[in-house]
């Protein structure tokens, strides 16, 4: 497979869930035509405010208006989309989940979130996904014409075991919508991207929406894409932008073979599975 | 237990064993005397020069005069010493191994790194230890008055799977004798201590020599010592210098806390186990 674009729409949602489609649309075509993207990624909750108050409300079963949207630009343009994350409508549960779209606009992967954002920071931010949201319970890594690629959402990162399974499960690619905020982003978000990406040796892309000071939540925003050494492809600010980077597998396999950590693993004295 | 400082002696290291050995302790009582240090950490192979060479060298079988020097100096001063690492004699094997000692001066624990550092990154750094070292074979946390210490050695660091394994036998303080060097060091050290320390909400001490650019090896220096949140308590240059920081059991409680990560580790889908 030669190397190809991937693109992060780091875009600003708002409380109306018909303009947040359009916004998402809008900046997918831009990503295409203005950075050539083959594959296009979406924020953590890119429909809907980031509050449990909303996710209820704006839940919706698949397909649904945002999978359709989705399905069909994928289709047009060609390319594959990973949907960030939207609150997913099954039965009486309503997951944080993010659906992924091949070029003929085909659900191709779904990870709903497995570890659920639940924290209570004296001075800084208090959240419990738990109140109203349903836990994943499988490890997502997708087969594509371009390499596997592996998504998980936001507080999903925070726990090395997960994104090293997916590389075990040899996701070259690893992709997190997600929404840190202003008091872990600045915090953690920087070296939690880099050490994941160098750790396993993929490469990482991290879409956050942009921030609202307006909103409830605020998103910390630094969609990133980082290379399998560790080094910043692309990176934005705390505003809406779209940022891009090119896949080169033959750089992967080179960070690999020089410092080859996935082979240096010790699995006589200790062992990783899945259950 | 009440709150205690921990040091760093970040020494240049020569190819003078004895001089090495009087530095050290020199080091040692300066940490004492100027930080008021209950616990002394020393760089990896602080008493020869990382080369392969220099290994067979100056290996000592133990107890030696590098474990009696820092025997009698824990117990003279009544402070616990990491004795960063040595090149150890056993039988025919060389392992690169730090003995840790209590305040009465008695080798309380042992760690031969597990991971050898083989390594050749084009226009960058090639070291092989397989040439010379034996690997390790155990995982090293060592019950102390003050908790529970972990020790793993430089480039162990890398692997999550082991550090995550030490905090899950309730290691609250992880110790990194180390020498990243000039390659790797400025692509990778802050932000591997920092998620290290802030994924397992330990305190992370990591100990490297100064740097010594006549020295074939030219390592990285930044001794640092990183709190539960992943916060910077205190770091050097890569000039020979002492850091110290104050190690509080309570604030690591309140990050355990508020951010509960080792709780919600999904261990229904994933496990991770010494073999």
């Amino acid at each position: 497979m030669s190397n190809f674009n991937i693109a992060v729409c780091q875009m600003l949602v708002g409380e109306d869930k018909n303009k947040n489609l359009e916004k998402a649309e809008k900046m997918i075509r831009r990503a295409v035509l203005e950075k050539n993207a083959k594959v296009i990624v979406l924020p953590e909750m890119f429909n809907c405010p980031y509050d449990n108050s909303y996710f209820p409300q704006f839940a919706e079963e698949v397909p649904g208006p945002t999978t359709e949207m989705l399905s069909k630009i994928a289709k047009e343009l060609k390319v594959y989309i990973v949907g960030g994350s939207i609150p997913e409508q099954s039965g009486s549960e309503i997951y944080n989940t993010s659906f992924i779209f091949n070029d003929e606009g085909e659900i191709v992967g779904r990870h709903r979130k497995i570890h659920l954002f639940d924290i209570d920071i004296e001075g800084g931010i208090v959240f419990k996904e738990s109140d109203t949201l349903g836990r994943g319970d499988e490890i997502t890594v997708v087969d594509t014409p371009m390499g596997k690629i592996g998504v998980a959402i936001c507080y999903d990162i925070r726990f090395p075991e997960l994104i090293r399974l997916m590389a075990l499960n040899e996701a070259k690619i690893i992709i997190i919508p997600a929404a840190f905020n202003t008091t872990t982003g600045p915090a953690h978000w920087n070296e939690l991207i880099k050490v994941r990406a160098f750790d396993n040796q993929v490469y990482l892309v991290a879409a956050s929406p942009a921030r609202d000071l307006e909103a409830s939540y605020h998103a910390y925003g630094y969609s990133s894409i980082i290379d399998p050494w560790g080094k910043i492809i692309d990176q934005c600010s705390e505003v809406e932008a779209i940022i891009s980077g090119e896949i080169d597998m033959d750089y992967l396999n080179k960070v690999r073979k020089e410092l080859p950590l996935l082979k240096h693993r010790r699995t006589d004295l200790y062992h990783l599975d899945l259950r």
